[in-house]
């Protein structure tokens, strides 16, 4: 995902200035410029021709990437040209910052215009006084759609549906059906499925629009509709819903309510957002940080970033109390000191490799209780497997610096333990974790870095002690 | 993705049997039993009932789930009736294991019935005589087409396309093509565009299914066609083409030769394949792991991590070589070695935190030269305030500690300066890799955590040997 230097794919046209973006992957600089001097002249022509045009995604990473005055001024020059599904392109922040300085009556009016999945996405950022606000403005049936879609618990697959469908009943035939598609005005604005309901809007099939434009227009809805095998509760968690598209292979899926009744449908597009976000959510787990986005500010991020810091630190001064034990023998052979961390450091990458399978395994839902034991078992051999590679290693290494036979041995021993144990924490730390209903991605890094701390001084330290006092 | 205890959505119908998935996501057990059984017995009924007739995922989940023997023995079993798409959705070890034993006339004639795609993904990982035997087996056409695709490099758009699609000349009436549809025998098995072409398989446009159905019999296809902004040349990396997806919420894209003439169609559910491997290879590398699975041995799994050990031996030992400096020093004050790794170690957790953010911001093109110096500073900022704090914290900790005021104070100074170079490292070290083309994901935690070490170690020892020797 890091290569950005590669070329992008040109939109296959004459006008050359129509792709906005540079090679990079980031908006070309001399469009920046010419969007920059448009805001400052006040150039409402080429505003509305070069970036009220721009698609919903290029609009959000333009106002991504200008200066906070130019984003406020664009929105305002742009009024009612401004396509407001941008905003769910951008980062929170720049979201709220544009959202709080419109006027909520032009939020009421765009948000008329947004796909309720959009409007509800937009909404739910907002505070209650505003939100309950724009929701006064907007007509009847839209107001009560989204409110229902606003009830749903945050994250569930009724925040993320679109309530907008096209359903019919399944005595029609293919030739009602298309006429009833060509005729009525009020359809989403586009769609790859139709839905059966009865009339108390139960769900009873779907039928895919290649279905019916292959079917003879006498044929009745219901001979060819299919059954729904994964219809989804709207209070279903977003990732629950995720997987199954992805298991599955669906484009889209249709929300039910506790009854049974469609409320609305999922698409894949929102889908592939929720499988990067989940992803996105895991990396940053593991690498110690929470919710943070890019636009946070340094008080916001050091606060996010405190509590894991914290925690580590008092591991550290665990590892350190254990060292504190062997001052004396650390007195009377300084090497020790030396080499110590050496000990720690390489058990604490090799459990963090076998963590980082682990709970991308767990995560997958590639790893279970049918080959856990296996598993664990292809880790403790791949541990003692390195162990005895870097413990020669380092023992030779070190006897050689100190010109010590018994501190090349030491280590080597030490290190071949803090191997072996850093594989077994690296592995049953995150199941352990995901058994008692812990995400393992968030805490597995602090325990298993404790056990390769403090198992690397203390059996390098005390074989130290052990064998120098005895021989 | 991790909360593998929450209920899955269970299909709606009365046989409960259907499911056969246990509350945490992982296959029935008694399910398995029966399996198991069944395959003992060679009892042939319930295999086709209840396996034969399982989704693709499912039957994959399935597979992975019993033992190497059992697998073997139901695939052939179940001949003809197994679905060979079923080997796309397992790990690549149990694909080859089940491919090498299946004769590969077996291999040819259930090629034959799968989308192109699919039929690619199982070819590629063949070695070049069997893969030679089973296409020599195939109708002309069809190896035509996926030696075509085989012939587009690894990870390419060409690669993952389908070459199965309906296309028609712009001239056509919506009616015609409508009437086409319905006579057509040989269409794909589903699709939600068509394509317009010239004579020379040149692609003019796209019309989406719900357009044709919305659409009056008489008007003329190319009036309702649309552009296509984002044809998709054969060879560009999967990655590449999967972010267009994404930032253009497509559902499928034309994949294009170098003359522009239509060969495939790439589509969304193989992009989230895409999406899933790209966030999963990043993980993977942050973590130090290469491309391993875990179905690899223990040899396999050893070699793939030893370069990353071997690394990060010669940093530790640079590390060791910085300690040693200050042999003398510890040797007098033995409490420092107590308390150097703290310093190191923290300064890791926090270089390792502003890594991960800038890792996920360069993968996810959130981050480029507008915003990177207004980054830069806000984690120079972070860095600042996060030293003081853990400064503070720690300098007293570890002069009650020592009854030491002088330890104390020398622990807050070299903190804070670590801290600081934790941050600068962190986004330094992915910047500058990005920019001379390196993955940052693979190599950057190497580099940080050798600046966060040594600096640590420099820092506390140094200032300690200065501080000591003038007071």
């Amino acid at each position: 995902m890091t290569e950005l230097d590669e070329s992008r794919a040109k939109p296959q046209t004459d006008d050359v200035d129509e792709d906005i973006y540079a090679e990079n992957g980031s908006i070309r600089s001399d469009f920046l410029a010419m969007v920059g001097a448009a805001i400052a002249d006040r150039d409402l022509l080429f505003l509305r021709q070069n970036v009220a045009s721009l698609h919903e995604s290029e609009l959000g990473d333009l106002l991504e990437s200008i200066l906070p005055d130019q984003r406020l001024a664009l929105v305002k020059l742009l009024g009612n040209d401004f396509d407001l599904t941008a905003l769910t392109e951008v980062d929170e922040a720049i979201r709220l910052e544009i959202v709080d300085q419109m006027p909520n009556e032009q939020i009421a009016a765009a948000i008329g215009e947004l796909d309720s999945d959009d409007a509800v996405y937009i909404l739910e950022d907002l505070d209650q006084e505003d939100r309950e606000e724009i929701l006064a403005q907007l007509p009847f049936t839209e107001r009560v759609r989204l409110r229902r879609a606003l009830d749903y618990p945050e994250s569930s697959a009724g925040r993320r549906m679109q309530t907008e469908f096209v359903a019919v009943p399944p005595f029609w035939t293919v030739g009602q059906t298309i006429d009833y598609m060509r005729d009525e005005e009020d359809l989403p604005e586009s769609f790859t499925q139709i839905f059966v309901i009865d009339p108390t809007f139960k769900l009873l099939g779907i039928v895919d629009l290649d279905r019916i434009l292959r079917t003879k227009r006498q044929v009745k809805i219901e001979t060819i509709m299919r059954e729904t095998n994964y219809p989804i509760p709207a209070d279903m968690d977003q990732e629950e819903a995720a997987q199954l598209f992805e298991q599955y292979d669906l484009l889209s899926a249709a929300v039910v309510d506790e009854n049974g009744r469609l409320v609305g449908i999922l698409t894949i597009d929102d889908v592939v957002d929720v499988i990067q976000e989940e992803a996105e959510e895991d990396i940053m787990r593991l690498g110690g940080v929470g919710d943070e986005e890019l636009s946070d500010t340094i008080p916001e991020t050091s606060r996010s970033r405190v509590p894991w810091l914290l925690v580590n630190l008092l591991t550290a001064l665990l590892a350190a109390s254990v060292i504190s034990l062997f001052e004396a023998t650390i007195e009377q052979i300084v090497a020790l000191a030396v080499l110590m961390p050496i000990v720690a450091g390489m058990g604490g990458n090799a459990g963090s490799q076998t963590m980082t399978v682990t709970v991308r395994a767990l995560a997958t839902r590639n790893l279970d209780i049918y080959n856990a034991w296996r598993v664990v078992r292809r880790e403790a051999g791949v541990g003692l497997l390195n162990g005895i590679i870097f413990g020669i290693l380092i023992g030779i290494a070190a006897g050689l610096w100190f010109q010590d036979v018994n501190i090349g041995g030491i280590i080597a021993a030490a290190m071949l333990i803090n191997m072996m144990a850093a594989a077994l924490a690296g592995i049953m730390i995150p199941l352990l974790l995901d058994k008692v209903g812990a995400d393992p991605a968030v805490a597995s890094a602090v325990f298993v870095t404790t056990v390769t701390d403090v198992t690397g001084f203390f059996s390098f330290l005390g074989l130290a002690t052990w064998w120098f006092a005895i021989s």
